[in-house]
């Protein structure tokens, strides 16, 4: 199962967080790095702090955007330093590694850390099904990143480990959730057709393509559910441009 | 209850990892921190590492010897990387932060990490009522030891926040859900534009409408989505009609 977590830094300052955070995955059964936009990397002090775990720096896949490394993900969930207000679900780190159990039996799952002094952008976290918050001290919230690394792989190896842990049984269809690459194709063609449809003002967009995107991230939609609503974008595409097919 | 727990290291080699340890106690509330014999302290990499946590630092008690630092404690407990043979309680790091909340609330209580290479001395695992070990991953056992302070301080931090804690209640935008019956207009003038975009065949709706149905009860909309969607409906009616208002 452990295999099926991927952990995502994204624009990573400070090399040897890079390094302490692929020792503090691989202490805990997980292998599976990417890095987007790495600020300074391949470098000597991630190597240095990685200590026995440079193999996972050796098979890190680096990426030019954050697509590229949630590409065939089914559940992705941001770490969350503050408690922001957006609208999907906050997570303790117990329960995220509890539902990151389930997610993980049928397909892949990210865990994305952001920037260590500004942490995920907007436009990262609308990425996201759910944050997760590691609750620290009101008074010192200052946690390191590979530490927060350190203490969500903790709470994913426990969870693997768990063996009194039962999954739910399923309920409803058993048609596949989209992959995140699946649903990103879909916002692109919503946010296209909205133009064609003069709904949507590419000069100012507001908060339009955004609302949307959390409206949807909430539903998880499943591959089914992407067809008919492209068919239907499709439609109104075609309506638009005076019925021609 | 933090304020019962001290955490003691014991004649630790790199400053870096005790200033990463104040770091870690400090973002879970803890605060008491006992330095026994360490190699190089105080240390400016400990200072740098510490980061907001050099409060931590400059109230640490560095003592000669064990007995000093466990002098008062009620209940002992050492960190164990190897699953030793010895014959007291050996803990996972949940059910140890959970005796640790009971026990400190009668008395202080001490976490004890040894070297990063060698660990604790049977004399001084002698000294403890119970083991606590992280179940690392048994390829790769290698944690670091501020790493393993963050893991315990973390646990520590749960128990104490237990049924407690909840996500603030403010998280989320603070638009009301749709209630019922305009989330059935919603499908209605759903059903009227997929009609007009010859998308939905009345004579052979199949199960569409129930698929979408499915889709956005999943969602529970709010007020301002239903608004954004029946505005995009229009759009598309607007749009079938040839531009006609």
């Amino acid at each position: 199962m452990l295999d099926n977590i991927r952990i995502v830094l994204v624009n990573t300052s400070h090399p040897g967080n890079i390094g302490a955070s692929a020792r503090a995955m691989k202490t805990m059964g997980l292998a599976q790095l990417y890095l987007v936009q790495p600020r300074d990397y391949p470098n000597a002090e991630a190597t240095a702090r990685a200590s026995g775990a440079d193999d996972l720096l050796a098979r890190a896949v680096v990426c030019d955007d954050l697509d590229s490394a949630l590409a065939g993900c089914r559940w992705v969930v941001g770490a969350s330093a503050r408690l922001r207000t957006i609208a999907v679900p906050l997570l303790l780190p117990r329960d995220c590694a509890g539902q990151a159990r389930q997610e993980c039996e049928q397909g892949e799952v990210a865990l994305l850390f952001g920037r260590e002094q500004s942490g995920l952008s907007n436009e990262e976290l609308d990425r996201c099904h759910a944050l997760v918050h590691i609750p620290t001290d009101a008074a010192y919230g200052s946690l390191n990143l590979a530490m927060a690394v350190q203490v969500l792989a903790y709470e994913l190896r426990m969870a693997h480990l768990d063996d009194d842990w039962q999954p739910p049984p399923e309920i409803g269809e058993h048609t596949p959730l989209a992959e995140v690459d699946e649903v990103e194709r879909f916002y692109a063609h919503l946010e296209q057709a909205l133009t064609e449809l003069e709904f949507l003002d590419p000069a100012n967009p507001r908060q339009l393509m955004r609302r949307l995107r959390r409206l949807f991230n909430r539903v998880r939609l499943d591959r089914n559910e992407v067809n008919i609503l492209r068919g239907i974008l499709s439609a109104a595409q075609q309506a638009k441009g005076g019925g021609r097919p």
